[in-house]
């Protein structure tokens, strides 16, 4: 066997590894019963632990080295290397009993945290928290960096990405997005949306209407489920088998449908994998940014435009016929479009959502850097919501519990999602260009261009090539904010009648 | 470290790989969407592969060698070594290939069995059948046997089992049922059942009657669940996290309790496992008689008792007050014993019960030594109800496709379940002199002695002797069918009034 083919048969060996873990994380989130904890730790850490042990087989290290002089490589086939180069470097720095006690960390630590959480008490979450920052900055460490320690944790989501990049990048933003908040918030005009508030939205109707949508938009339920969890994600264990989740409120049908918008774009995203690279890491989604641009897109791009509010009313009525009686597809299009500071960053408008965003990535910075302790976090975390968003949550559950991210480590994350509102608004500009009817379109329900554009641009080129280069490829412009900013400013200027 | 601690350490690593082997096997079965089947057959391929793996270790062989000849090992050490010897030799003797290639052929021929049975049609799962009979008998060539090929099967369910050991017990059995059916059909009584066919029996009641009796018995739900299924059965990861299923018919609501109480019974098993011995064989379930006598218990020597159906009406009443409106205890204990020779297995009573086990144990026989083939199935089974029951199936769904149990190779599996019954039988004879007011218990719906006998005479004992020495040490005698054909004959003559 070659060099290549015996790279491959090993890379297939931990890609089977990964898609059982995948299965047993969804489980765990989804349906175990409660009583499993302990045990499902014991699994995940196996998984991980084996997973670790395959990749750092050092045999693995003299196949990449004879690889990499090879340059009779084509593109698929550099992709693949360079990633696995990549994904053995990062884990032949970690020491495989860390990463194992780290996976039976993260199992016990998710469950602390949904206690915590239903409880709104921290101090059930608190030593488990305080654990896992503590091996977080220990995982920094191992891996290395140039300037600060929270690179290194940025640099696993999205290849490359240093605070020095990121502080510029969410002034910028920030610099455009609080004025335009300010003067939303001046012009006091609301939404009429006492049609949301004063009817009860049933879980029933709110499951169809889910399931109704994200069929319409072309997601294959004989290759995925729909299923609640107390926090939404995509997930499962491969193309064939993605499994997404919703949360249901019978006081306001918007967080399930657009929490249901939101995965089911990333799970068109794993559909869409090229399936001639089953197995191998450039058949993989590229990285967490294009991951959120595929669902920010549908959730936020297209869910939230005037056209699919007027495609969705139907939808709506049939499932809500007394409650949308007198709705108008106008009404809708503010009602999900209110802008308004709020407490939950997963129920936040599009404008306001980045500096929710920008909150989590300074209290990461400093608590990664040691300049704040665990036991600082709810206080600051209030005291950050009041200075960004002039809002103060009434208990933890709302205010510094909210987000499962920590729970599980995953610091250096949450930036992620606004380099996938960035990315999202440079693709749909880039599509716009090559589907002249995509408005009419999507008024009239047909999702299929652009979601073939995606396939075409995005989806079927898996990690061939980095995130950056792919979103130049498919928009003909290296990454940046100003397509998001643009859309932003038209959008709010639109809803509010704010036309210079 | 000493041989037998690193023996125990080998030893968890394997049941780790198969506690996420079993939630895989689970979530096949249960909600995994039908395109993931593919690849879910490379995932247990890979489990299978890897459990394989770690079991034929030269190692393990090496500390059994030593730990063989340690005269120092208490009781569970010496059980311990005792089934990872029986283990290791029945492994080693199967080439890791041949495994892998079992293993995947199962997920592949258990898809297209569900598909013929759904679809009324053999000849879809025909081919995949052949190579699941070709495949068994080069098994049962690898594994090695005495007499006949069939017996290395048998062996694989309940040790030491052999043609020559259940033909003349099978024998003997059908000397006793045989006359014992004849003559309730020439009595030619039958139960006063319109209050069964005549009403609807809606899913959502069938679910809450399964599950608040589940309950009552003493299943644990914050550590197991309750599903829909095809083919009801009790798997999942370990005994903190026990899944089993039943199905639903709207037209019966038999089924699905009398199902439910059957899996009820296998699970309150593996959570009544002894704790101190996880991760090892000592610790699992004593094979599958023994599995097969604590479902039977619950299902039928106490869910079909009258006392049962005595403290079970009112439960039946809330959940269906008009369709129980005017039904008796007597009659429901009754209905729920009817004696009539049935198409399906999994709902025959407990006269006719055997019957059915000895066909497939009687086709199978034939089948492994190959004087019939696969296609001979579908008639040869037709020909053998008629001659055993006096009926034939109007369709193969009803037929030849209603079991899954050759879909994944088990043959030798059947003979398993009438061992159960025998086994049911003696145990609660024994339990019986030690729990004088066990018929009063039941009656009250006061379950905890007689799960609590099992606990400690069955359950807490793991593996650690073999299923017949663990009937004897439980009931002072070895196995014997006697118990079960006078608790049969007493039944049948209270039942039919045929007292002589």
């Amino acid at each position: 066997m070659n060099a290549y083919d015996e790279l491959l048969e090993r890379l297939k060996d931990i890609d089977l590894v990964n898609q059982i873990g995948g299965l047993l994380g969804w489980d765990q989130e989804v349906l175990m019963p409660p009583k499993a904890a302990k045990l499902r730790a014991e699994q995940l850490s196996w998984i991980s632990r084996t997973g670790h042990e395959k990749l750092t087989d050092s045999r693995i290290g003299e196949l990449l080295e004879i690889l990499e002089k090879d340059n009779n490589l084509d593109e698929i086939q550099r992709g693949n290397v360079r990633l696995a180069k990549d994904s053995y470097n990062k884990a032949t720095k970690l020491p495989t009993d860390f990463v194992a006690e780290m996976a039976m960390h993260k199992s016990k630590s998710q469950i602390s945290w949904t206690e915590a959480r239903a409880k709104n008490d921290f101090s059930i979450f608190r030593n488990d928290l305080a654990k896992m920052v503590e091996m977080s900055r220990k995982k920094a460490d191992y891996l290395g960096f140039q300037e600060v320690r929270y690179d290194a944790l940025l640099d696993l989501y999205e290849s490359g990405l240093t605070v020095s990049k990121v502080d510029p990048l969410f002034a910028g933003l920030r610099e455009n997005v609080a004025p335009l908040v300010k003067k939303v918030i001046e012009n006091g005009k609301k939404p009429e949306m006492s049609w949301v508030h004063e009817n009860n939205w049933s879980k029933e109707g709110q499951e169809k209407l889910s399931q109704s949508i994200s069929e319409s938009i072309g997601f294959d339920f004989e290759a995925g489920r729909r299923d609640a969890s107390t926090h939404p994600f995509c997930g499962g264990p491969n193309p064939d088998d993605v499994r997404w989740t919703t949360r249901y409120d019978e006081s306001d049908p918007f967080g399930s449908l657009y929490g249901s918008l939101h995965e089911t774009g990333h799970g068109l995203y794993e559909q869409g994998r090229p399936r001639n690279l089953d197995f191998q890491p450039a058949g993989s989604a590229n990285g967490l940014g294009v991951h959120e641009s595929q669902s920010r897109l549908w959730e936020n791009q297209v869910g939230r435009s005037k056209e699919f509010c007027e495609w969705a009313l139907p939808t709506w009525k049939k499932y809500f016929p007394e409650q949308m009686k007198n709705v108008s597809a106008d009404e809708l299009w503010r009602s999900v479009n209110f802008v308004e500071p709020s407490l939950i960053r997963v129920e936040a408008d599009e404008a306001t959502y980045n500096l929710h965003i920008m909150i989590r990535y300074e209290i990461e910075k400093k608590l990664i850097a040691g300049e704040i302790e665990v036991d600082d976090l709810p206080d600051v975390w209030d005291d950050m919501y009041e200075e960004y968003l002039g809002i103060r949550a009434p208990n933890r559950t709302l205010g510094v519990l909210q987000d499962i991210h920590w729970s599980f480590g995953a610091f250096g994350y949450f930036p992620t999602y606004t380099l996938g509102n960035l990315y999202s608004a440079q693709l749909l500009t880039a599509a716009r260009k090559d589907l002249p009817n995509h408005d009419e379109d999507i008024r009239t329900g047909n999702f299929t261009p652009l979601l073939e554009w995606m396939r075409r641009k995005v989806h079927s080129r898996g990690s061939i090539i980095t995130p950056a280069e792919l979103v130049e490829e498919a928009t003909g412009r290296p990454p940046s904010p100003n397509d998001f900013i643009e859309y932003l400013k038209q959008k709010v200027e639109r809803l509010y009648d704010l036309a210079a």
